[in-house]
């Protein structure tokens, strides 16, 4: 319907009405066919079913014939005839599964992200959403804490990228027109990455500098992007939790970034803010957050219990219900609920997308470029005529999709031994167990079974049941199991290959030095295995790199790139005693953002520019020869980075500004060139500005983020 | 002099005189003698005569006729007779040494701190010291850092008491007329034990309400207990070094906290603005240093090289080097250094001063208060008949003393088989190794060496070598060879009693379930051995407590007793999803904030108050029966927590208010009370202002932070 006639509609609702569509129940209120449905918090609280006839939206669940039953029984019973939202996470991908989002970081493809993330705004659609809670553009540094797998990592400005593909692939160019498309959330507003000591949901503290700079950059390159909605997130931001922090929502995200569209809260944490202690009880939780800008109540009694009562007794301005209403209603209109509440949902165009061969081609693909080639002596890619003995407890797992992948299905997912036994019939594989230390026998299996091979593949990891929301881990070491088999198999003087299924930067220290070859597959998908077989063979070559660093222990965490040089940095190789370092350890990581081998191999000439000075309207042009030096084609990222050595508040070692990614024929050399302009070089300074300010900078183009001063070029923006 | 005659000789002095005053450098450059002196940071610059026989101040070097001699030749070439201040880092003793300061919280006896600070000064004064860099009042919670040691711990209000005993046991009430104290200096201004990842001057984020709640209550009852000098952080604070931050040292520091004493920076930190990125040069460093307050340059040449030509070019107001030579001058002057540049110092005093008897017998007291028993299967303290076997690594070794005894003299230090075999003349003892993976040997006989005992006492811990400053470690377990040690005596099936020597929380896990007893002695000074001794045969009764808290895991850090309750705090005992937790261990610490042992054992009555509401002109008496159920007399630590519910802000689950110290002869019952008043209720707001707000509140008066619900009052504030 026409835009201004959400305001004729609005005038006709009772508060109670209003009230209603600002409140989100999961679909097992609904349905009672949808028990199957993960919640994420609790649900033990009494819905009636007046909540539910009134309510705006429902949370978690899917099904073409499912969601037009709901809508359909809904709108039966509604007076003013308006539809439900259905809303859910479809992170990475809904039936068919893509590698997950810290995997979908390491393509570097913001595009690819683009067109897959289309793909499952396609099949979710075709089952009925209108919603999705991607993407989530917390950074994260991290990986104690589980959800580090659902962000793409440690750099604002590429977590800004791939959270404006995300929104873009997910809404598509216009809503009302093109129903196979749905609205994107962004989350978790504001630093939810930053829990305390990697536990989820802990506290956050940040400086209100490091959080315009180094947190918000990525949330408003979804706003930028159009992004429909966003969630809040469950910590504090500067003491007060975000869903009902009104400097942060209304203060930051309307009045200054101007976002017009909807804000919800995430699962129950407009209740939360008892236990938080800034509310003594739901009405007064329901008021703050309701001050604060929180439009929908996701799964928690506060809006649904007091918010009624608060406007009737004035306690709360009608205004602000109405304004928070018109946003809902605005949506449903954007997403022409009110001509069709079903937006050509059917059984039978479900059925043609879910799935599609055109969709799993594309899976394959992304799995191949998510996955990441930590260390490789030589041994891969391996020779068809190889024996190959696979092993380890992720050898025949079909835990590969990840743990937001709610609506795939796991049964169908082929595991790495049903693919890689096509490509090699001859294989021999022994049983996997996560827990050989009650299961010596397995464990004896497994060292027999590779006594005969000329190579062995050792399928390591975590699986979802360890990572994800509520998974936080103190230990980001592998279990003793897995390490004794690799020692164990390690004995027997073979090569051996590990195949790391995982969902966070995992300690590789003990491991490492055991293993010819590491191959990071994170949890690839429904297409994981052939993927990755297709990698260990040649027919894919790897190009992921890291966009979360790889620590050399738990206690080395935080370590990130993009850190600060510190007033005694640690000059290279050192060991001596006052400098910034940990006396048992490097201070680098094990493997740094932006690192990733391929099997051809690449060099970088020395970088160049068309000059050292430009001013606030001109650009410099800066450029480098890669060669590609082996007799394999290979893709190669490269990578800009800026550093600025003297500013008003320190800055970091550096930054990355830009990158590209080029396909190198055997032997082919590309020039690969960056332009930069002043406003690549702005920050936050002490006061809150955002500019920059004239001076030198050092520009370094790197096939990782661990490259050296001796390649550097100085540059120079000056006043005019 | 009389105060108004600073100015008179100010008016007298050249700029480079001027400037000379603000300069600081090691005592190596002063005298041949000196070359054993500690230093922490670099010292390869050159430093000539002439900036030498200008110089303000002398770092780092002690001893009457060494310092008298100085003084003496400086004074022959001083135009204006401005005699030298002689500055250096007495933290926990001069020669005779107690424990370290980790330790000396542990007492919570902030009466002790003082008295012991008062020996330390007088011990100092004796060796011509005018300054000592003492207290360190940063709020600690990551053990990896090495300088916990040199911190009371992980609360703020506990914190602020040490400090201020510190400064009131080192100043005295009149350092003019009492040359037996010397000037204190508070550090490190600010916030300097947040160094991010717990390794030694990295970067620190804090958000500026976090900041003044949590950080700056024990550098601010410091200043309020009139301490002279205040030493500034390596650190960022706000994303500028503290060095060189005008909002911290010009608006936090002097103007809004009025404080009017010298501002001295930490080693070297006025040209470490260079690397930390917000100065290009020398000249910049020292300007950006003076603007911001920084009235010493200690350990750099930045103001040597390029003050005076600065304030000439007019590029610094020369007013603001003035300000900054007066406060110098005005100290000089506040020590009567203008009547006596000795102070009284001679070779005499020194003699009879230095290590005396009653200095020794206070270490020993304190060193027996600071010993915290963490945990005691009715084994402790042992019968005098028993067969004692003494082995480990820190069996036989001075190494008692901790990182910062400079002037202590290790080698006249009793070991703990020195004093062992006192009272136990059977004792058999094997040498001990921290290395047994390289010595199984050493390892056998240490076994042997048990073998006939009925009881194995095992010395166990990390020497100075790990801990301290530039010492960070990125794991807080004991070594491997400690660990087999254990477990291979555990085998023999006798009790086992662990003593630990070391100066941060260890990971204790792996250790305890191998072990009966265990005695925190930390690094207990000169006295040490003796004092562990008496302990161990019951001689004194162990009454320390943590101030804080031991994780279980390097991955639990940060973990401390007043952290926030988050949306999601995991219910206790629960394993369930979606909390704040980690999947692998429990939330709690090992051993929480407050906690310790007795030979004697207390049970608590529950806690009443004489009403329930009271208003800010009132106060509420809180009380609580505490009883000895024990045959032994022990001493408790009664601890007061408040905890606001519901605020503007979230507040921590529990907060120190108050504590009481008291000894309980067998079966004896005392009454505490504590007095609750307004006052203790403030907190900042969002909007930083510090304020109560009338409300519900809890109040928990346990012996340990880890008081439950279940024990708990209800109080209200009310309006009036």
């Amino acid at each position: 319907m026409e835009r201004q006639k959400v305001k004729q509609l609005l005038s006709e609702m009772t508060i109670e009405e209003k009230v209603g569509q600002l409140t989100q129940f999961a679909g097992l209120f609904y349905s009672t066919q949808t028990n199957d449905v993960p919640v994420t918090g609790p649900v033990d609280f009494p819905v009636n079913d007046e909540i539910i006839e009134t309510s705006g939206s429902v949370l978690g669940i899917a099904g073409a014939k499912k969601l037009i039953d709901i809508q359909k029984t809904y709108l039966e019973k509604s007076r003013l005839n308006i539809p439900l939202l259905f809303m859910a996470d479809v992170i990475n991908g809904f039936e068919t599964i893509f590698p997950i989002p810290l995997g979908l970081g390491a393509t570097w493809e913001p595009s690819l992200i683009e067109e897959l993330q289309a793909v499952s705004a396609k099949e979710a659609t075709s089952a009925g959403l209108h919603v999705s809670f991607a993407p989530m553009a917390d950074l994260v540094r991290d990986p104690r804490w589980g959800r580090v797998m659902e962000s793409t990592g440690e750099d604002p400005y590429l977590n800004g990228l791939f959270a404006e593909a995300t929104v873009r692939g997910l809404q598509g160019e216009d809503l009302t027109q093109n129903s196979e498309h749905l609205a994107a959330c962004v989350k978790h507003f504001a630093a939810y990455g930053a829990a305390e000591g990697g536990r989820d949901y802990n506290t956050v503290d940040v400086s209100e500098r490091e959080l315009r700079e180094m947190h918000m950059p990525a949330y408003k390159a979804a706003l930028e992007a159009g992004v429909k909605l966003v969630m809040t997130a469950f910590n504090t931001v500067h003491s007060v939790p975000a869903t009902g922090n009104q400097a942060l929502l209304r203060g930051m995200l309307r009045e200054e970034y101007g976002f017009e569209g909807l804000v919800i809260s995430d699962f129950g944490a407009v209740q939360e803010l008892i236990p938080h202690g800034v509310a003594e009880d739901e009405t007064e939780a329901s008021k703050k957050a309701l001050l604060a800008g929180v439009d929908i109540d996701m799964m928690s009694l506060c809006y649904s219990h007091s918010l009624t009562q608060l406007i009737k007794e004035k306690k709360l301005d009608e205004s602000l219900l109405n304004e928070a209403v018109e946003r809902v209603l605005h949506l449903k209109n954007d997403l022409g609920l009110f001509e069709d509440p079903y937006r050509g949902t059917s059984e039978k165009r479900e059925k043609s997308t879910l799935g599609h061969a055109s969709h799993k081609e594309l899976a394959r693909t992304v799995a191949e470029k998510s996955s990441v080639l930590l260390k490789n002596n030589d041994i891969l890619p391996l020779t068809k005529e190889t024996t190959i003995a696979l092993v380890g407890p992720y050898a025949d797992n079909n835990d590969l999709l990840g743990e937001w992948s709610i609506f795939g299905n796991m049964d169908e997912t082929a595991t790495l031994k049903d693919k890689l036994q096509e490509a090699f019939p001859t294989l021999t594989f022994a049983k996997g167990s996560d827990l050989y230390e009650r299961n010596q026998d397995l464990l004896e299996e497994a060292i027999h079974s590779a006594t005969h091979a000329d190579v062995v593949v050792l399928a390591l990891g975590e699986g979802r049941d360890r990572s994800g929301e509520g998974r936080s881990r103190s230990s980001i070491t592998l279990s003793p199991s897995q390490i004794e088999l690799a020692k164990k198999i390690s004995e027997l003087g073979k090569p051996v290959v590990v195949t790391l299924f995982n969902a966070r930067p995992i300690d590789l220290t003990e491991l490492e030095p055991y293993v010819d070859a590491i191959l990071e597959c994170w949890h690839p998908g429904s297409e994981g295995a052939s993927a990755i077989v297709n990698l260990l063979i040649g027919d894919a070559n790897p190009s992921g790199k890291l966009t979360m660093s790889f620590p050399r222990a738990t206690g080395q965490i935080p370590v990130y790139y993009n850190a600060y040089n510190t007033g005694r940095p640690l000059p290279a190789g050192s060991e001596e005693r006052f400098f910034s370092r940990y006396i048992d350890i490097p201070n680098e990581p094990l493997y740094p953002f932006g690192y990733g081998l391929s099997y051809a191999s690449f060099e970088y000439s020395e970088a160049r520019s068309n000059g050292d000075k430009f001013d606030r309207k001109q650009t410099l042009q800066v450029e480098i020869d890669v060669t590609n030096t082996c007799n394999v084609e290979g893709e190669e990222i490269v990578q800009l980075y800026i550093q600025d050595p003297v500013a008003e508040v320190t800055r970091p070692v550096k930054e990355l500004k830009g990158f590209k990614k080029i396909t190198l024929a055997p032997n082919e050399t590309k020039t690969v060139s960056f332009e930069i302009s002043e406003p690549m070089l702005r920050y936050h300074h002490s006061d809150l500005s955002y500019s920059s300010d004239p001076g030198t900078f050092y520009v370094f183009i790197n096939g990782s983020s661990n490259c050296t001063d001796t390649n550097k070029l100085t540059i120079t923006l000056t006043e005019a």
